[in-house]
């Protein structure tokens, strides 16, 4: 398999910690966001979105991280990312929706790109917006996690499934952006118990390839 | 069942059209959005992320539209929303989330507030910055369409998937916010095919019980 991925985005990262989790190989292949070269040409001729991550299994090239974990999931079961219940299922499923939709969407790179650069907002106020989605969003989160019986030592259960996957990654960006985290400590639980796990240490930014300072 | 939602809602649109396609019965409960009554004790007493839409069924309360329709198919299988094949479902849901990720969370009701009311953009701009993201977000999805062998009639194939689901109210939206459409034909032949369907026409957001003009 070859993960079209950027160090420093957080929908590769998830990818990254759902396989390294399954302890599957894969050649990593940099696309470099900030350099724009999900638009050229090499990328380009892969993908009708330009959007990372992608993954090549064979002759299949599958986008969208969620819909990539789902199918190492159905491909590659062992270890389960996804509980085997369709209760547990929809509530993983929507725990990781509710960061992949409602928080992550507002904060990625052409977004505050089009903020700046389009509609004139200024530094501050860029920062303020990202600040405001992802301490709302997490809030929202640490309500269901400190509220709901199927919380355990991580986001559903005892093992970790496609919903820290996602949370990790978008704790990572909360730290990078100065965001607030005291109001969500059952988050930071369960994101201390992800970091203590070798797949999560592995498939952080710092140690990807094309990591940058 | 209950499905607590809002006619306009296209996170709730996607919902009826699944519940319509498997011809399931279920109390229409609204929550109207645009007078905050997610954030109201009677709903806030059942979701923790006051979004609709949220299925109830027997004692659990499912929230995320797409979350939501995986559990109906898994639990109400026929007619399946999600092809068979690994692949097939990846491809399903990497479309589903090229909407639900990439365009719509950029476009709801209190992201637009927040640009005008925090952010003081204007009416212009902000009208501007709802089709930037509609229009450059289904061109993305014409390619696939356009592009990949795994399109016919419909999304995926020639019956209607979670893709087409997610596609219409997408599509309605666009419309009702005169966005330009011409450049996406294959968007448009799928959408014309969806709506041929009494399913796709009884969810419509002017069929529901809390309609307004």
């Amino acid at each position: 398999m070859e993960l079209y991925n950027y160090f420093r985005s957080s929908a590769s990262f998830r990818v990254r910690i759902a396989l390294a989790l399954k302890g599957l190989d894969y050649a990593y292949r940099p696309v470099h966001l900030a350099k724009n070269e999900q638009f050229g040409e090499a990328f380009g001729a892969l993908s009708a979105t330009h959007l990372v991550p992608a993954l090549r299994d064979g002759d299949a090239l599958i986008g969208q991280s969620l819909a990539i974990i789902e199918y190492l999931d159905e491909t590659r079961p062992d270890p389960a990312l996804l509980p085997r219940d369709a209760l547990g299922r929809a509530r993983v499923r929507s725990l990781a929706l509710d960061i992949a939709c409602e928080i992550h969407p507002l904060n990625n790179l052409r977004v505050l790109r089009y903020l700046v650069r389009e509609l004139g907002v200024a530094e501050d106020a860029k920062n303020g917006w990202y600040r405001h989605w992802v301490e709302h969003g997490l809030a929202a989160f640490e309500r269901r996690l400190a509220g709901e019986p199927g919380t355990g030592r991580f986001c559903h259960g005892d093992a970790p499934t496609m919903a820290d996957c996602v949370l990790v990654p978008q704790v990572f960006n909360a730290q990078r952006f100065a965001c607030r985290l005291d109001h969500v400590p059952t988050v930071m639980r369960v994101f201390e118990a992800c970091m203590a796990l070798p797949a999560f240490q592995q498939a952080q930014p710092s140690a990807c390839p094309d990591a940058e300072a």
